[in-house]
């Protein structure tokens, strides 16, 4: 009896202990999912604003009398990727074992496991809410398309560079992420792209590039052979631009791991913080020095895109390096800016806003790098994911282009195009008060 | 003794698993307070971020000559908003059993109730500090005046519409709020709103209808049996404006069930996250699709109020609605903007930035439709909720209009109203370096 | 035997509910480091946002011939902050017991101490990551060197402004942060300053001041013994930067406790951002009020200051005033500026942004009320720690100032100075599409 008494007392003593002990660690798990998905939907706030930062930045870079038109661009472009992840982007990026372009063709990769994900509230395999990894990956998927749109400005016209980007969007970015981030080909073989600078940044670039192939260069930017400056209409909105990218930046690579729900956790964040910080200011100084040193002035929108580069850079593998070398990866993708601007125009290729430097450029050498720098990277591996994602995003934008450009054309005739896209065709100037300079020859 | 010593060890367990139970409870309480406080702040700030928002889309919406008495109005409103709503709007509008206008007139309602639940740090029935509930209802009821801030823009004198917001933040929008949010009789028939279709957006677009129909158009706009278009001065700063109440609005909405703090509230705030960008994006497209199906040309304008009719849409009820759904619920917002701006010009109503389309047309729409997708929702409480709270906004705000008019007077002579505000009445310009158009006139 | 199973069984009992108990300790502050870390980063992200409110500001508030020169010195301080306060800055300021210049003198405050805490992951002390705390107090450091930048715009060129830059945030004002926050003298005398009214708005106030004082005033603007007015380019912008920086202040003074993981934390939190807010309205209409009785106008950019001023007059103690008080400390804030601004002119000190009236004045006025409103504050320890660092700044900045005009000259020309600074030393124009008045004289 005693002892049935004390084994009675001690049963209930260490049920008591154990509920606890598992109420413990259930209060963990629940604690770290509220984390998780606090901060990821946090930094889904801030990549969002990058879309914003990316309309600005364009908006600041073309002529007053194209403004209008890369404002309604850009919002269309944010719009419609909304809708097209929805509807395919999202479960082809996410397939579930039956990734990449097989799935896709037979159709098992079509369908609503993302929105599935969704309503269900939770997601498999990751802690956090599906609602909040659907945002956070639609504002990644909106962001290359964002790329595009301010390489090919100032002459395409705007419903098929809206087909271009629900194409994008849909298809184009959501197969190649699959391969990387969705459990595909790459990510098997050891490529390594924390938040995307190949996966986005030279995604976008691609297709910009063969955007801008297609398209050819505005009337005008390289006549009589020589290159003809066109600048941009307000340097303080590209600069608000940048910088707003720039704090976006902090939600882009912070959020990046999905995870801040163990110290462990939040320490990364931190490191990817202050590493992303530190490669945007080497991006940008390195550019500042360099133009003073080459062309003997400062020059402001080679600055602006290198801080830009630096941010595309460290972008791969913003948590292992240290803050020096961080600072240091940053500011040669602010060199690279610096040379690959006239070196596009020595090739003819007119890139209004120096999106191809930035993001293709930086893009590429954040990737490489990470190769080295990610303590699990290797340098065949990552020349293999540039590889094979550069091909496939270039080869089918290209004839994505080349459809529509056949199909239903990209251009303007040139008197629009030499009077302005605004007044022709939205039938409204970006800044109706001022007496422009154009406006007197 | 051998037992007594079991006995005595047994309890030390039992306290010992007792108070780690215990303590466990205690810890899931206190991090719920922490998660709810320190989001329902972070969703604050991003709400207050909508002001500039605003201010932003308004300053560009306006004509150069009364761009900087519109950032003044904008500024003003904000600061007496802080002041009211703290002296008497709070209070009013949790008036703790002594709601409405009765509980106003007898005194009950008046007082600093809602200023001691700040100080205790706490408040009672929710789970999350004082301060932050204040702040968080602090933005929304500023909010509600920057509606009206655009649509009386460019003919209202500085000091009369600052006495206007007195009233409006001090006693207008907190008593019809107490209505809904206060535990008031709309509450209790059970009229739902989770951010405020009905209770900001009507109640913003009401109490501008009622102002603009006082004051009358600007001279010039319905001249000669023509609608004069009288184009904003810069399309980027009103695009920059809409993106930055997009991105303001994931607070809002986000915010609104002033709870973060369980697995089950951070899924329902991912919900309203991506519902709330599909609504504003299914807004932009239908507005885009729509002006170029209708006047063959894309009307960007139109496409920015389109987005922005997407998020006051979504706002009565954007947990309860799939992905899809809300955004046809935002397209229709986006049509009723297309449809209701050339009606308002048609009745001879001069709302400067379309608030009244966006924020009372598709208020009401958003209002009514949440009867349908929220599951606890009725048709006829969302109409009595809108009807009460709309004959009590129109007629007070008709009243206060009309006074201030009778007292002080509104509008400016005509000569400083056809010079500019900008110059006349604050001595300064908005963009003095520029030279505008209108000078050569 | 049974007593024997009975102790065995009993120990058991104890260890597991005394590991469960040691377990929900854990998770406290385990749980308590994440909200940290994770609030602490999110006030960083608003604080950086607050270099692109100074950059906004300053851009709206030079004329349009310098805007692109006050652009590319705004992101290349920041740029530069980075670089020293990461190389030199962090370990001065926090030198763990060898602080200040004897410190600096003998070496031992100098070196990695801030990166190897980073690198650790968490620092000692205090229950936060080192690297969320290394970039919450680098953004301080950028403010700082901000402050400066507007003050001495549109004549001072652009490597010498980047060399004070290095030496501020690298030197200057990490080893006086260290007097009051690295646990120097001067926070063992009981001077207190929760988020900077005077560690950093005076400190960048009085580099101002040495820095107009050293520079002179621009060509023309006291000329024939008047002062004559050289209006911003752009309100907009301006008032965007104000509002940038309000918003970014809820960070600044929100995060400045480094606490966010207790219910009492975030209680204390929610009291900081609405007094801050309070304040910052209080400033905004306290101005506003003034300027309109003193002037009979309303004068914009002084209700921008106002709110600016507000806002650094309840920094150093935002937690114990009660909102009135703080809406009347900043109001008096306000009032500083209205007063301040028309003093400097007299006495021919040229301030281009009226950055001296607003950081240092209101940072003075912030810094000694604390002293009341503070429960642990004294007028003396205030008047101390604001002479001391004044003094140490103010001479310390003449010094550097007055040694880079005479080793390699501060200003430009006159003709490049009459001419604009963007066309001439960046070769670009900040508005290159548009007319300016200037152009017809």
């Amino acid at each position: 009896m005693n002892k049935t008494l004390i084994g009675g007392l001690f049963a209930g003593a260490i049920i008591s202990a154990g509920s606890a002990s598992a109420q413990t660690g259930e209060v963990l798990a629940d604690t770290s999912f509220i984390f998780n998905t606090m901060f990821v939907l946090i930094c889904g706030f801030l990549v969002m604003w990058m879309a914003v930062g990316f309309t600005m930045l364009e908006a600041g870079l073309v002529r007053s009398q194209n403004v209008a038109m890369q404002l309604a661009k850009n919002i269309g472009l944010f719009s419609i990727a909304g809708l097209s992840f929805f509807l395919i982007g999202s479960a082809l990026q996410n397939p579930q074992g039956v990734w990449s372009i097989a799935g896709l063709l037979s159709g098992q990769a079509l369908g609503t496991t993302g929105v599935e994900a969704l309503d269900a509230g939770r997601i498999d395999g990751q802690n956090l809410s599906g609602a909040a990894n659907f945002f956070f990956q639609l504002m990644f998927c909106a962001a290359a398309a964002s790329i595009v749109s301010g390489a090919v400005a100032e002459r395409v016209r705007l419903w098929p560079f809206m087909i271009f980007v629900l194409v994008m969007t849909g298809l184009i970015y959501p197969i190649q992420a699959s391969w990387s981030w969705g459990g595909g080909f790459l990510d098997s073989i050891g490529f390594v792209d924390h938040a995307g600078s190949v996966v986005v940044h030279t995604v976008g670039g691609w297709a910009a590039l063969a955007g801008v192939i297609i398209l050819g260069p505005r009337i005008g930017k390289f006549a009589d052979g020589r290159v003809n400056p066109m600048p941009g209409s307000s340097l303080p909105l590209a600069t608000l631009g940048i910088f707003i990218l720039w704090l976006g930046w902090f939600g882009f690579n912070g959020g990046s791991s999905l995870m801040a729900g163990t110290p462990e956790d939040i320490v990364n964040v931190g490191r990817v913080i202050v590493n992303t910080n530190a490669a945007a200011g080497g991006g940008a100084l390195a550019a500042m020095v360099l133009t003073q040193a080459l062309f003997r002035k400062v020059d402001l929108t080679i600055v602006l895109n290198g801080a830009l580069a630096g941010l595309v850079s460290i972008t791969a593998e913003p948590m292992a390096p240290s803050l020096a070398t961080a600072a240091m990866i940053g500011a040669v993708g602010g060199c690279i800016v610096v040379f690959a601007v006239p070196l596009l125009n020595r090739l003819g290729i007119d890139d209004v806003v120096g999106a191809i430097p930035v993001h293709l450029g930086a893009g590429l050498w954040g990737g490489m790098v990470a190769g080295v720098t990610n303590p699990n990277g290797s340098i065949i591996a990552q020349f293999a994911g540039i590889a094979f994602t550069g091909a496939f995003v270039f080869v089918v934008s290209i004839l994505v282009w080349f459809g529509l450009r056949a199909a239903i054309g990209l251009r303007f005739p040139p008197t629009v195009e030499l009077e302005g896209l605004d007044i022709n065709e939205l039938g409204m100037e970006a800044y109706p008060d001022f007496v422009l300079r154009s406006e007197g020859s």
